[in-house]
């Protein structure tokens, strides 16, 4: 077999990269930026002792700290922003107002020269930032779409060799290790507390400290910092990946993905939040079995890695609300009907083995969030790994799916909607549709002159169905040679006859609807099946691309543009990483535009969920984002049918 | 009746409020106080609106509200003074730094005047404070020592009318709550997320908000704001007392005390401790042994009081170090052993059920913090109580038991320390020596004059034994008609017989010992026991007095103070209620001061445990205590042996 049923992480990840990277497509480290235009972001230009200096613009308000992780400029720190470690040192031309921590770190004379720690000062004007030789060198990571993530896990450990207490020194266990981890602030729960006096006399007072964010999450006898896991997943609705991620140096360990098992409660959100609605018992199924999926990825990761489970500290999750919603085991039934209600937009941060997971027995599962019912937190990771919300191109996101969410960025302000798509990219509803599995045709060449047809199959086997792909390639390609009119008729059979005799012998009819056949039997090979395109499932197809690019023109619209401004189109998500962006110009599903800017971001939702892993401050990025990306409702939109009619059309035909 | 066995709370404590009310001992609300004086307080003087102009001294740092708060001054509030109501306005006649909120709150020209929010104005010098009339009108309770406290629990409800969402308002269920009680921020823990979409739904969007702290730890159908509880107990190594409290109105419901459960494993904190180490299963059974004892006693107050126990959202327990271990199941091995380390002296707030309690299933657990290894949670809990941080004369705070905890404060310094007074005060090691239960000689009253020995006996039977105000008052009797010389010798028969005739008969020889027969068969009971003082017995009373008298004289010591400085003497805990000042002070217990100035001060961490409950910034100072006060360790004190022997005489000796 050649290509898997669902997505190849990993492997598609670099392929992606590679490609934008050739394509020179990604925001570039190191490309001048413009100065401060009054666009609502400012400037700050870092000179780099240890690199190259490079300027960053942000939105006001952002730390110097993160202005510089987001970028990929490395600042000295040990406690990761927390204000504690008192390392990270930059010198501003104007300063700004001086904290608490800055008296303690810096003399007056160092103040008045402009020295401030970076995690404190925030950026409200054009700042020109002085970065000292790092005393450190800190790792970085290149993950999601070209970003480089310096490694700032939340997942933290210390080794620390402790004085024994005596009568002249009766501090309390926790405050002996606290001060000697006094970089981070612990908090301790009960759990931890009750084996600290077991393991530090057991040790000999040779601890390891492990710390999520502040908590305290295990004390280990010995030395283990070099042991650091940690699973990131997209858990999708029909699949779901998971990626076990080496915290120590920012590398995979070891990928896998299954069927969510949830499957069998239906194929998309809808039929799964009406099983709840039905079943009294369905939620608790499907949130165990929702764990059942993410804990069997988990082993498995695990296994192939050679990493004992107990060293995972910590998973990512992002999912589509729904997705959420059931792993989480909140009803997800408002999410199901209008007016579509999450019960939270941020999930709480909670245990693992809470959500069915067999890791260390108090690793803690981050769940992101959600912008909206239909907008859920596999975007918000996708939004993170493809850096919408820090690039000044003006950048259209789309996760084409039954669902499909759009994300528009004009370089300042970032929109989002959802737009129902139906099942037609999934091969639902389609006559010969059938999901992207060996015999699917996925790639499809139509030649007028020529009167060929040639077809990518899936597998290399003999052609059995059509899947998403081969279905927008097909009716681009119809559309091409103009077998189909701009309005999506299937033309006469005389005006077939006329475009190419060979292709016309091809229009056939199916009972009372009007095909193309794309395969059939053959004397080589008279048992194949006969694989066609109905006028209905080209409806279908105009149907589903109309919703889309009527979500995208609304959110055009919303910032004051047209597709001409666009500059570049991100498809993400497994359906985004297969199909041709010449097909997708054709059909009108992305704006038009040329095919190199049309971008395959490939499982960015799996990225962002790495991302999220490898630093607490994308984290916290991710976190941000609810409060600058708004949410647009297009279901009350009164202009929404009209402008769905003017979408159906196909912007690539020969006629009208 | 009588005197019960375990201490009589509610009742003991309105007695001994009488008791410190009629001598004037305690702070008058509304006294004057001297001008800031270098002592390192400050001084707020309030000019209150609605109620009595105050000055009160507080150390340099506390803030305005809690200033006012600790002194029974209401200032408007709602969120209890988490910067987050805006209500707490004042003025001040040096305005303190203008916070985030204040700018929120004011106009420059009310800035520019001194108005400031209180719960953010840091006092670090004198101010003069202008506060409006109040908008509400606080409650406030008597507790502790004559401490008046403004009921601000953590636990608060609030009922709100949500409007329903619609597409225009697809706000999330939880931020449409939260915007309802935009006075509170909250915390959302899964299960309550869970719950959130049914309730909302369900209820028509008319719910209660049930938050601790910051955390929702519910959402209850319809207006239940009039049924908020609170357990707050005093988990005794020997007795444990529970009182349910109305949150509403801050007034107790229920009392109730039994033994604690854990009583088999021994009668003290180190034999309980021993057991954990001989035995591994010792700590678990433990643990779940002061579970059930606190599980009991709630659902016995609750049931007394009528109150569901599903309605009680916290409880506060307030122990000594050993029993706060054992309730959270943390070894208490450390403890029990040099150099006496505790696991942590804040234990992490736990949810009640954690601790065995079938309360609110996400009621919560606060554990009173422990200044040392011996003293624990009780003493801070008596600290608050007793006001002993908060008052300017100079006092001292004795715990009298099996281990002696004492406080000192010279009105600026606060500082404690343990001594190891052994069973003698609890009638252990003593010959006829039995607790305080009927039968037991309590009082004893012996003229020299008449030849009598008067007796005091508990449950007014026959004397069967001796306990702890017993032995001291008899040894004080003895010593004062010359019986015992101050070396703490029985005098010859011949001494004796100069005496008193009569009293000489009743020393007599038991084996090889002198004693001194306080009770005996007569004609008229001739199946009495006797019951008898012997010269071990007065040795051991000699030890137990000694080693607490060696802790004050060396606490006194550190502050540079002598005995003829202490101004009030708190006794606290069950046996400091029934002991005779007169006799501790002949014996040399305490200093020699005029016996009104000694004071029971009865069960104080029970009280101090209620107003944790009924003030959360009461709890802040109960936490704040421990950097405030410092633990003094006499194990390792070269001069502590030289000191004991110095304290083993009795000052009120006629001869020695």
């Amino acid at each position: 077999m050649t290509r898997p049923a669902s997505p190849p992480p990993g492997l598609a990840d670099e392929a992606t990269l590679d490609q934008v990277g050739r394509e020179g497509l990604v925001a570039v480290p190191g490309a001048p930026t413009p100065a401060h235009d009054g666009s609502g972001r400012v400037q700050l230009s870092f000179t780099v002792t240890d690199g190259q200096d490079r300027a960053v613009r942000v939105p006001p308000g952002v730390t110097v700290f993160d202005s510089a992780s987001w970028n990929g400029i490395a600042i000295d720190s040990t406690c990761g922003g927390h204000g504690t470690c008192h390392k990270c040192k930059v010198r501003l031309d104007v300063p700004t107002p001086v904290s608490r921590h800055d008296r303690r770190t810096f003399s007056e004379g160092e103040l008045a020269q402009g020295w401030r720690l970076a995690c404190l000062a925030t950026a409200t004007q054009d700042l020109a930032v002085e970065v000292p030789p790092l005393t450190t060198r800190p790792k970085a990571a290149t993950v999601g779409v070209g970003r480089q993530v310096i490694l700032r896990p939340a997942v933290q450990k210390r080794y620390v060799e402790l004085t024994e207490p005596t009568l002249a020194d009766q501090r309390t266990d926790l405050q002996r290790l606290s001060d000697a981890v006094d970089d981070l602030e612990l908090r301790v729960p009960l759990a931890v507390l009750r084996l600290l006096p077991g393991v530090l006399r057991d040790a000999d007072w040779k601890v390891t400290a492990v710390v999520v964010d502040d908590e305290l999450v295990d004390v280990e006898p010995g030395d283990t910092t070099a042991t650091r896991y940690a699973v990131a997943y997209d858990l999708g609705t029909t699949t779901v990946v998971a990626t076990l991620l080496d915290l120590g140096t920012g590398t995979p360990v070891a990928v896998a993905s299954r069927l969510n098992k949830q499957q069998p409660f239906g194929g998309d959100v809808i039929t799964r939040i009406s099983a709840t609605m039905m079943d009294p018992d369905a939620l608790a199924r499907l949130q165990s079995l929702a764990g059942e999926t993410l804990d069997e990825l988990a082993q498995q990761v695990c296994a192939e890695g050679g990493v004992d489970p107990t060293q995972v500290y910590e998973v990512a999750i992002a999912g589509n609300a729904t997705m959420t919603a059931l792993a989480l085991g909140i009803d997800p039934e408002p999410l199901g009907v209008a007016p579509f209600v999450m019960s939270s937009a941020h999930p709480p941060v909670v245990a693992a083995a809470e959500l069915g997971l067999s890791l260390h027995p108090r690793a803690r599962a981050v769940v992101f969030p959600s912008l909206g019912a239909y907008v859920g937190g596999d975007i918000v990771a996708g939004i993170l790994a493809t850096g919408m919300d820090r690039d000044k191109r003006t950048r259209l996101f789309i996760d084409v799916g039954t669902n499909c969410e759009i994300v528009l960025s004009d370089g300042e302000t970032v929109v989002s909607t959802a737009a129902p798509a139906g099942p037609a990219f999934e091969g639902g509803a389609i006559r010969c549709g059938m999901r992207a599995a060996d015999g699917a045709i996925e790639v499809v060449r139509i030649e007028a002159d020529a009167g060929t047809v040639e077809l990518g199959v899936i597998g290399d086997v003999e052609a059995r169905g059509l899947c998403g792909s081969g279905l927008v390639d097909a009716v681009a390609e119809l559309v091409k040679v103009g077998l189909l009119d701009g309005s999506g008729r299937l033309v006469t059979d005389e005006a077939a006859a006329a475009i190419s005799p060979a292709l016309a012998q091809r229009m056939e009819k199916v009972g009372e609807e009007r095909v193309f056949v794309l395969h059939r039997p053959t004397p080589e090979s008279p048992t194949a099946e006969c694989v066609y395109l109905s006028q209905r499932d080209v409806r279908e197809l105009q149907f589903a691309k109309g919703a889309i690019a009527t979500g995208w023109t609304l959110l055009l619209e919303e910032l004051g543009l047209t597709h001409d401004d666009v500059q570049q189109v991100l498809l993400a998500g497994s359906f985004g990483s297969y199909l041709s962006p010449a097909s997708a110009v054709r059909i009108g599903l992305v704006p038009t535009l040329p095919v190199l800017r049309i971008v395959s971001a490939g499982n960015v939702a799996g990225e962002g969920a790495k991302m999220a892993l490898l630093s607490h401050r994308e984290r916290a990025g991710a976190e941000a984002l609810l409060e600058q990306v708004a949410y647009v409702e297009l279901s009350d939109r009164s202009d929404f049918n009209d402008r769905f009619i003017e979408q159906l059309a196909f912007p690539g035909a020969q006629g009208g």
